[in-house]
């Protein structure tokens, strides 16, 4: 059994029932098929078939499968279904996935959406919607159900019998004051295996993590992965219960974290959208900025090159070798940069570490750097030999100059990879942000005044 | 000495010591006995003896042994052995003998084993299960309670409040029939809020999702997204559950599998531990591995320059732009790489859509190309109307060449950058491994050639 629990026959046969329109058949088949399967299923239809399948989905389902459909889709939807059928799937949908729904539809779809929802469900949106995107309160649902802590096991069990019925999430209950104040959370299995006059509040003996609302992203990562729930309350400053952060949408916020970063190392804005959904001007925008940076970076290389034009001119020999000598620094600078940017934003690497990987990078790039400048001098020498190019009477010492050289922008590149992060972080940025382009422009730089220098050194009298 | 080392004597001598319990004289005598003639006797015992006898044989004796044994022994041996000897025994077989040995026990016995190891012997047995570390297997936990079809929900709970003294995991339970094979999954929850008269295996109407032991960790990241559960059962080609996998331990995964794809995008191997805790040439290994392929082929660039030297040498301004030109591309290429690897990565691009994403790339990359050509024109011309620098009397054709190149190795390396993910996956390979320096360097060697190429055609007759 694999994870897919639709067949390709299936799928088939009710693309052929929507073609010859045998509506009480898919009105009985649909609801068989798991939401996830449905949403793929129905977004691989025709845009006006979308609705007429959707019409026949019972309310509850409907709203299941809305939030998982392409952007595209909800918004057809919004625009072709009746108000009344609009407002029955928003209203039933949570209201986490319809915060993240209003976050991606165009504004004006939103509005036309918010204007159908009833008043209490409107009061949720809104709140919902008034956290920045990247703190704790966006991401909760108020779908959970809470206990009072004069409550036994037995009342707790009868209370969410009755106060469960429409909500997602009931593995986890909340026993909450009269002042609304968190006072301990339970798992459904402690409250059922419990003693039936035990008192509620006491059953879970485990100290109560709950989580600020203005808590950023980051740390609910880092609490989901560190006490390993299946969801954590959302408490404001006063300890008052918001609601429920649940481990799914922790995970969806780290795929969504990790992309980020990808993207950022990669030398790009963080995109917030799937690649094919991405406008054609916001993509050239996002992409375009930095890459403008660091090609303003990229031009002192221009400069560079120009104080050290007569070199060039009395040994182009030597030019022969910078693109070799400044993208081997680049590499590593790239290297060391992704590593330790990832191992700051998983904690693996503190701050106060800075001083340990500096010494061990030194090390680790010297070894690269010899390692390097060792094959750069036996290609430069047997090139030579063979006859496959002329390098002139002083090859020798030309293949010391790029050897020696690599040597030291292997070693600027991971040094300066590997601290600028920390740098990053300790000003306050995101380390992600010292890019690998950004660290491959700046060793570009340096490589080429590296590069020359040792060459005056190596080749004065000679050469130079 | 025949083919058998074991004489019809010895085999009574022995029989008749266990039946005199003379465990002093068996501990010294079995040892001496060919481990497959000591399966054949232990396999002749009477099933009682089979412990005792196995208890005496030394540790590496008994696993030499165990796999050699009929399976309703090996079968009995997991049922009567402490965990302990049974963590010992299973340590100590070759991890092929132990695959073989869990393909062929049912599913009961497996989970018989993994049942009577502590909390700490539990993460061996992951190891002793012998899953590949990439397979769904290896990443299971026994810690869940199932129940009978035929019960009802009262049934259902009141066989929880025994069964789930000791589980970690109550949030789900599993209906298994007598043949061991997973009938549904349903919600503590649900059961809780149904009928007390209701048929449990009725309760959730969802499908069942499972997930194969052999399938691979992507998949499961990929059915977590896409389900929303806290968990999802494992099990093996028969239909019989093995085991469960919780949504922290994916959150684990997914932490894990980026941070795989970061330092693979970074041009290095997968570092598989933490940044202090790996060994000093481990590191120069991982990372030096990359460095040394991307060196050979930036090695390219030295004989792409040679190539030029002439033209160099006429025109050693041309030289000046060269990190300029050929560092741009590799910035528009690292990017596109980046983001279409994680795209793939996470499922928001499939394969089939190379098509669109290489015209996506090719509209993106010439506004790009674009305005970076119209940056550097303006720089160079700028520069020489303000004395800055004298790029010699053609310094606007100087000026041109830069900027049509920089039209031309953005494009090459946006759309290279993009293309070679899906040439890797659609080969078999990981995306991740086309890392940026990879594409960085590719479009090094070519953006000399397109250098040179476009200043040929412009220069002609004035600079070269």
């Amino acid at each position: 059994m694999g994870v897919a629990s639709i067949g390709k026959g299936t799928n088939d046969q009710i693309l052929s029932d929507i073609a010859a329109k045998r509506w009480d058949r898919l009105r009985q088949q649909l609801p068989g098929i798991h939401p996830s399967d449905l949403s793929d299923l129905i977004a691989a239809l025709a845009p006006d078939d979308t609705s007429t399948v959707f019409n026949l989905l019972p309310r509850d389902l409907a709203a299941t499968v809305f939030p998982y459909l392409p952007h595209e889709r909800q918004e057809h939807l919004v625009h072709s279904l009746t108000g009344e059928k609009l407002t029955q799937i928003f209203n039933d949908i949570s209201p986490d996935d319809r915060t993240r729904i209003f976050e991606t539809l165009p504004a004006a779809v939103t509005q036309r959406v918010l204007e159908q929802l009833s008043p209490e469900e409107l009061h949720q949106a809104r709140d919902l919607l008034a956290y920045p995107d990247d703190v704790a309160g966006r991401y909760m649902t108020p779908d959970y159900v809470s206990i009072r802590p004069e409550m036994n096991a037995a009342q707790a069990l009868d209370h969410i019998r009755v106060a469960g019925r429409d909500k997602e999430m009931l593995h986890v209950v909340y026993v909450i004051d009269e002042a609304g104040r968190l006072i301990n959370d339970i798992r459904l299995g402690s409250l059922v295996l419990s003693d039936r006059e035990a008192n509620a509040s006491e059953i879970e003996p485990s100290p109560l993590i709950a989580i600020g609302a203005m808590e950023p992203v980051e740390n609910v990562i880092a609490a989901f992965e560190k006490y390993d729930r299946v969801a954590l309350p959302v408490v404001n400053t006063r300890g008052e219960m918001l609601g429920i952060i649940t481990a799914d949408d922790v995970l969806d916020l780290v795929e969504q974290e990790s992309t980020e970063d990808i993207q950022k190392i990669g030398g790009s804005q963080a995109l917030e959208r799937p690649y094919l959904e991405l406008g054609f001007w916001s993509m050239v925008k996002k992409r375009g900025g930095w890459l403008s940076v660091l090609f303003l970076g990229e031009m002192l290389t221009a400069s560079a090159m120009g104080r050290f034009e007569n070199e060039i001119e009395r040994a182009v020999v030597l030019a022969l070798f910078i693109p070799l000598v400044i993208s081997s620094g680049g590499n590593s600078g790239s290297q060391a940069a992704s590593i330790i940017i990832r191992s700051l934003a998983i904690n693996e690497l503190r701050l106060g570490q800075w001083l340990r990987v500096f010494w061990r990078e030194v090390g680790t790039s010297l070894a690269l750097g010899a390692f390097l400048g060792l094959i750069g001098f036996v290609r430069i020498v047997l090139w030579q030999r063979l006859h496959l190019f002329d390098y002139g009477p002083h090859f020798q010492l030309v293949a010391l100059t790029v050897a020696a050289s690599l040597v030291g922008v292997v070693m600027f590149g991971s040094v300066t990879g590997s601290m600028l992060p920390f740098l990053m972080r300790r000003v306050g940025f995101d380390p992600a942000t010292s890019s690998a382009p950004f660290v491959a422009t700046l060793v570009d730089v340096t490589g080429l005044v590296i590069y020359f220098s040792i060459a005056l050194v190596i080749l004065r009298g000679t050469l130079l």
